[in-house]
């Protein structure tokens, strides 16, 4: 399943009458809109001439200052403003440091499964992806290890580990806080340049307290990527990237010549709403708000789903990861499930190796919690037809690569 | 001179006691402020959900429309919202376009000079790019044959031609209407992709009627890009490519793995604008007022520079070609102008090749009038001393090309 599929199915998810499991849009219209508006009519009266002329490749300097205040939140407390630089989304960022890292044919290492639009961008500049092995507690040390070991024998060397160690995207789970200088301390020693990726970090659900970053522990080994698209609003695109000096330049460099610059408005009207909002009241907010997506959907699948059925239970962001029963197969699946008007991302969506056939990303941060229950109870129904099915007719597809596995339901 | 020595030379030019004839900046200043900030908080308050969520890689369709209508007036009456990509600024859209279609190795063919964030675009593709010589009427088409025909004998085929017809940065010439089918007819013969870039059009300064884009009679030949940066606000980075519907999938591919998507909140806030408000008045002022500075950039030549200084007399757009008598180099005489308080980018910086030695770039859209004149005067008056110190000492560097000669004023 490639980007264009995807980009597909979620036109069809957003009928109204259908479900949508699939997407991983944040509530927006949990924000403030009237603020939002007042303080955006102020910034044009106030600073327009600024606000709306060209600005600097690498950000505004007073929010890459805002920035690093968010950060140190989870950990950096040692970031420079010079080292941060402004991107459109975090995407952008993943892609300006794609392009400057990865040549066509060069080797970059991913979870499994990783970010759908990650592999698009690793697709575009023509690297092969090779994924590793997550379980409960995110990917395994000793398979990355390995990875890299066989990588470099087979004269492939691994450029680039890209990861999104907490509330992973598409499974919902979080790389244990032991395992962290382990993982830093593999790409360290294999000489491979660590890329976390961290939307949700301040999306945490259980405690309260968020995880610690990668980056926090390893500032020369660690380009870290971040976002307001979860915690504010996607509609802004404003991400960045902190970087080691060296290879911000390079970025900045990018960033120029891929877009000249950011919107200043944009990048304004973010501080402005950071240093003037409530801003840890809104993100408490909107944990509460999730946490009761979260739950419901956690509660729905166990009430409803039928044996064989397992899923991960992320302690923060947008997602849970189903594995179906032996013999099911998510993709086939899905216009059925369509037609039973609830919709969820395949599986395969996540895999550069055809992987993921056998599982599925459920997303809770959108529609509110009944329509959660509605979908989960409706997408149950049908994993129970496609069973009678197989029991009917035999295995539908070859079990494949599932990614993490998590307790089944009956041993939770 | 590359970018990162404009950069720095922008930032020396942006201190107040400097007269910057350097930088391509609109005068947002005279944007309606008020205007725009109530329409922007409107927005949110009745569309929020929609804009501050993520939007298609594509771009908004109801924008898309409005940019339709915007390029009727340019003759382009056949496009359709289909065809047109919303990019972060003409910019990405330029660097998408290479991205899509330029190989490392592959030939690029410019104006020379051209616009210097181009060049570092194709740098950025490791494409090398090959300049044609203009006139006052723009490109010559027999020097394009002739540059193509010896590409191809070469073994090195041109793939794509950079143009900036319509007032170009950093000429400030035309390519004449007489020319224009000449151009198309050219590039269609030698199978050479045609990127026209049209960021000035909409700022015609002399008679009523804008020019006839390349685009309004060849939609097959060329990839059209435009941009709002000038005619309402670069801060919002709002542009567009419009391209054959073959081109313009590969494009949305393109940009959705390089941001997902633009800002739906800037693509709504320009479309309202567009919508609601006057702007085709608003756009009348602005040629009002930057051909007043215009004139008084003319006029200040004429009566201040000496003999043997020549200029291009732009019909419109942003800038002023100024071309150094012989022996002079405008590199080596910046920190002289910048000590004597004024700015400009040295033609070098609008050269693949090294050339632009003994030319310069003026910029008289941002600075009022009286900075114009102010700024005109010191720089004839170093001019003056450079050819006080030539004639003393003889040459100070080699002449190389110049760019698009124009009568001296002498001549005029």
């Amino acid at each position: 399943m490639v980007a264009s599929e995807v980009r597909a199915l979620f036109a069809v998810a957003s009928r109204p009458e259908i479900v949508s499991l699939a997407g991983g849009m944040p509530n927006v219209s949990a924000l403030p809109l009237d603020a939002i508006g007042t303080l955006m009519a102020e910034l044009v009266a106030e600073r327009g001439a600024v606000a709306l002329q060209y600005g600097s490749a690498q950000g505004d300097p007073g929010l890459r200052e805002t920035i690093c205040r968010v950060m140190a939140a989870e950990g950096i407390d040692d970031a420079h403003p010079d080292d941060v630089m402004v991107t459109v989304g975090s995407q952008q960022a993943l892609d300006l440091v794609t392009r400057v890292f990865v040549d066509p044919g060069d080797t970059v290492v991913t979870e499994a499964p990783t970010y759908v639009t990650a592999l698009g961008v690793f697709a575009a500049y023509q690297a092969n992806v090779v994924h590793v092995a997550m379980d409960e507690d995110g990917v395994v040390p000793e398979a990355l290890t390995e990875t890299f070991a066989r990588l470099e024998r087979e004269g492939r060397p691994a450029k680039l580990f890209y990861t999104v160690p907490t509330f992973q995207n598409p499974a919902g789970v979080t790389l244990s806080a032991a395992r962290r200088p382990q993982v830093v301390e593999v790409c360290r020693r294999a000489g491979v340049l660590l890329l976390e990726d961290n939307p949700y970090g301040l999306l945490h659900l259980d405690g309260d307290e968020p995880m610690r970053a990668l980056r926090a522990d390893a500032p020369d080994d660690v380009i870290y990527l971040g976002s307001f698209s979860k915690t504010l609003a996607p509609g802004l695109r404003v991400g960045w990237a902190l970087a080691p000096a060296a290879v911000r330049e390079k970025l900045v460099l990018a960033a120029e010549s891929a877009m000249l610059s950011h919107s200043v408005f944009n990048q304004l009207a973010v501080d402005r709403y950071l240093r003037t909002q409530p801003w840890p009241e809104q993100m408490k907010d909107f944990r509460a708000m999730y946490r009761e997506r979260r739950d419901t959907m956690l509660d729905a699948l166990e009430k409803y789903m039928p044996p064989g059925v397992s899923w991960t239970r992320p302690a923060g962001g947008f997602f849970v990861w189903v594995t179906l029963p032996e013999g099911l197969d998510s993709k086939a699946m899905l216009p059925r499930a369509i037609q039973s008007r609830v919709a969820y991302v395949p599986g395969t969506g996540f895999y550069a190796d055809g992987g993921g056939r056998q599982a599925m990303r459920l997303s809770y941060c959108y529609p509110p919690p009944e329509r959660i229950r509605d979908g989960v109870r409706l997408l149950a129904d049908v994993i129970g037809a496609e069973l009678r099915l197989r029991d009917v007719f035999g295995t539908s597809a070859p079990a494949t690569s599932t990614g993490p596995q998590a307790p089944g339901p009956d041993q939770a």
